[in-house]
């Protein structure tokens, strides 16, 4: 339930109401925004009618929340969570690219694709030092090393890390070298991980599972928001079907949805979700245009020497070439939104 | 196997390379261009090695077909297959609008939308007579009263008609009503139907079964050409996944992919596709993002008072913005396409 | 909703609720019973309030039905639907094998397979005439040709025909050819089949689709139903999923959740559930433990030569065992089933 | 590739074979039975022409494995794993019964059950302390409460305890409370945790994820056993299908794959399978059948009291029941075994 205060509420009343919810053994949350108080009380909402809250004077509106999210549902927010990381700003209308190798290979490499997407428009640059394989025998990642490179690239070119993290434990261990948390879709449901990513004063790009209902995933990013961390990109990678074309089925209508419920950004990864390069070139303009507020993409130098994922790797220049398409896209989008 | 022959073939070496293909059990194709002549054999191709074809003076090239699909394969013909129906064109860089109702109503209520989708820049008006219902209990559609008030509607608008036809013998029935025949997703596997629409005249649209494979889609649309009729628009409308969130999940990476693999329009059906009409509409600018050649709509006056789907449906007054927001994403993606 | 009438109740008394009923807009249902009559009403039920059914002395109970299926629901009909032909019934207990190739071949395959599994105990030969490929370039069937031939192995063995009429005319052009009409998987919810099914007095065996929730399948029994026809056998044949591994994934919970939904007898096909033959084996013993009423399984003399399925279909030795080994256990599950 | 060495090699002639593997940089495993030795090589096969092992006279036989499961794959090892627990032995015949609550509510409800269960004939007694919820405002378990609880009833019935564990640090501390470490279907390619689980000396029960095909459930096991732990048990539990009517679509049909693939014993889950208790003991019936070597199963002594999955979790009377009804298609199953 929310509760939105009158302007000139008192301290006095508005702890008297915290604590009433309190008392019955719902979760008081305490909600200031610029102009007026909300108070939200999660648990079980029927216990409140013995506070008749509705007769109070100091209390402008009450709002249920039938959904089983709270803290994330666009009800509890006005307006839309920008996350802001330096001078990049993601949500609230921006678009935003997040470039780079499916994994780190080399120094050299990270490197050379890290300042190349960085002159085409990327602020943020991804790959994987963790690589999570279905075969213990493939290549797993440079691990500590991949972050070291990662970690000079960052410095080479003043890019965001965006880098998954696999376990608990490294969420603290390796919090120098990333500066958005990426949680991988076989992590999406392990929710200590959530928890902890909950305790970091970072933002968290929180993927899809592969066969993730959206209201499991917006549940996922609930468990991260009560943890204490609200800075979270929901990332739509493509879902497991019945259809064997393409490694998965990019599931697009996720971001109006998405967008609708929530008052998160929205990114989308068309590499992951297709499995296929040109495709993935053509799905991340139609993002665009479904309203995500950035996408996640494989970029590589030689996308046929790497290690994994080449075929759904798109080259640098393509990179280019994405930018400036989209960005043309963007452009008339904004005109249409602002006409509106 | 595709056998391009050299531009200064004879009659007599045309026919004797069919004639020989013919003789070794393969289905022979005559396929002349403006510029060359191709020949197509499809069966067992090992079985052309006898025939010695890379030794013969007048053909230029031999190229292999793996794929199940020959007629619709892009590899069969250069260029895209443009269906025209008077001074309409679908293909070939065009983006065309079928709008309308789900079903078919009353005369006055598919008139008036006839009108307006027609004043906003619809060329098709889509609309159903025969309803396939989940339901025996369910509005089941007009039937043939439908289909006279969509001639009706044709007479007073111009707009040519798209409408589902269910059975076999209705194809010739009901001949003078439609002008692309429609055969629905639980039918795409009607291969008697598929038959008889291969030997009409007119244009069909083809749409994507529930729980179809993209290979499975193509293989319906060469049962068609196989039948005599070439003249096939693929129709992604979602698909049946675990999802539950919207009616049905949209495949658009089916786009890109079914153009690469045919040289066949393909339209979105976002309606069906995502079961919500705030969701369709932003759908509809993407898939036009996508590539497709164009979109098949849910338009009604009064949506919400629509026999079905009403949820899913847009109004007249939000098509008529549609069609203006697309096409200033069209004349950017035009004005890419053509710097390539 | 379902009015049980008592015993003593008169025939004018009867009369008046069916009229009561169908003033109201809604469709009575007369279903008299050995010991009751029992009435139904389908439509909305909320106008029934008129009639004050519940003042009634002759009304024993009234009972509402929720679920969109009426007729084919396990509340309408107290025990099951038991499906006679000749000396055979299936349902109410027995466990009945319909065994044969996918095709019909040539008239000696058919025969010596349908002399070879009616001596292991099958009571129904299956074999298709007509065979839905997805490719217009693969085998089809010998059509007529193959229905004469079955009905040759009918004459000779005494074995009853289920096999798969594709097209609504076709029900009645080969009436004399099959004992129980197979409507396929691909076309469960061809609507005009299901009605032109429902004329016929003969029983129909109704596939589940690929993508079809057991809902929907059963409301496709509700479609025959409705138009006359009662004696129908729901069929579970493997559904669509993302699993590879094997051709479909057999549902066999659907078993005992159709069998508590409705009173109608189901089988189960574990060949193209699995498409594997020696997993089919494991699979049809059991689906007989789960309740199925029987299994159509691919069986044929020389599964390795068979011109489709071969993979799937297991040879008539393998029947025999099967047989047996079956039999073994539904020994076991009568004693258990009667202790309760 | 597998190498079997004829029955005189001596050490040194083996240790050749392995160096050899080794310095070609495949991984070399030395497997010795009780009549061979046999010498796995795990990597690039084609590297290992250049040793000529065929010409090698003390080499019986070579096998190549194409599948990317090495290690539990069936052709490794002859016979079944048998995991042997006390005088409780998975695997080569046996049927055992993993029977107890969803969760540990307290410690007389899991006392109670666990004295039940093993009057039943359980030999694990079954019961969560971690339940990861989808919500985080769910009833998340007793946690290390719950261990206690169960290590009681432990000590109390002699059952043996199969709980999970979800995070690879507790893997460790919780080792005095878990006789089988349980991996959930969530965290099956939880990879980190895998590697923890094959470093125990106890046996893991590995659940298929909601969208894992089974090629990767194998190869998650394969994770596990390379890590040095082969005492694996995989568990069918159902995947996510479009179906609605329950929870999860069971697939049987994955047992006797898994067993045709693995030497693994093989569970089945009937509660989460289905979602529905009496669908789940008909499937409990019906996973003996398959050729299952037991089960997991939800049992309470008040199903509607249980604080998690009542509606699936079975009686106490009815777990007695099953058991008894189970064991008598078992014992007509290894008489059908044997006759072979």
């Amino acid at each position: 339930m929310i509760i939105v205060l009158s302007k000139n509420v008192t301290k006095e009343e508005t702890d008297s109401i915290l604590k009433g919810i309190s008392q019955l053994g719902l979760e008081p949350l305490y909600l200031p925004g610029t102009e007026k108080i909300v108070i939200g009380a999660i648990g079980d909402e029927r216990k409140l009618q013995t506070l008749h809250l509705e007769a109070l004077p100091f209390i402008e509106k009450i709002i249920p929340v039938l959904e089983p999210y709270k803290l994330v549902n666009r009800k509890f927010k006005p307006g839309e969570t920008i996350i802001s990381l330096g001078d990049v700003h993601i949500g609230g209308g921006t678009f935003t690219y997040a470039a780079g190798p499916c994994a780190v290979e080399s120094r050299d490499q990270i490197i050379e694709i890290a300042e190349q997407v960085k002159a085409s428009g990327a602020k943020l640059l991804r790959g994987g030092a963790f690589k999570p394989r279905t075969s213990p025998y493939s290549f797993q990642g440079l691990k500590e090393e991949g972050l070291r490179y990662l970690k000079e690239a960052r410095e080479k070119t003043g890019l965001h890390i965006v880098t998954e993290i696999l376990h608990t434990a490294d969420v603290e261990r390796y919090y120098e070298y990333y500066d958005i948390l990426q949680i991988g879709a076989r992590n999406m449901q392990n929710y200590d991980l959530l928890k902890e990513a909950g305790h970091i004063d970072k933002p968290v790009l929180l993927k899809r599972g592969l066969s993730a209902r959206l209201e499991e995933l917006i549940m996922c990013a609930e468990y991260i928001a009560l943890a204490g961390n609200s800075r979270i990109i929901l990332c739509e990678r493509g879902i497991r079907t019945f259809e064997t074309a393409m490694r998965n089925t990019l599931d697009l209508s996720a971001v109006p949805y998405l967008k609708r419920e929530t008052h998160l950004p929205v990114f989308v990864d068309p590499s992951h979700g297709t499995g296929d390069r040109e495709i993935a070139f053509i799905m991340a303009k139609a993002a665009a245009v479904t309203g995500a507020d950035g996408i996640l993409i494989e970029v590589h130098t030689h996308p046929d020497r790497a290690e994994s994922d080449g075929k759904q790797t798109i080259t640098t220049g393509a990179f280019t070439r994405l930018v400036q398409e989209t960005g043309e896209l963007l452009e008339v989008l904004r005109r249409q939104h602002n006409e509106h």
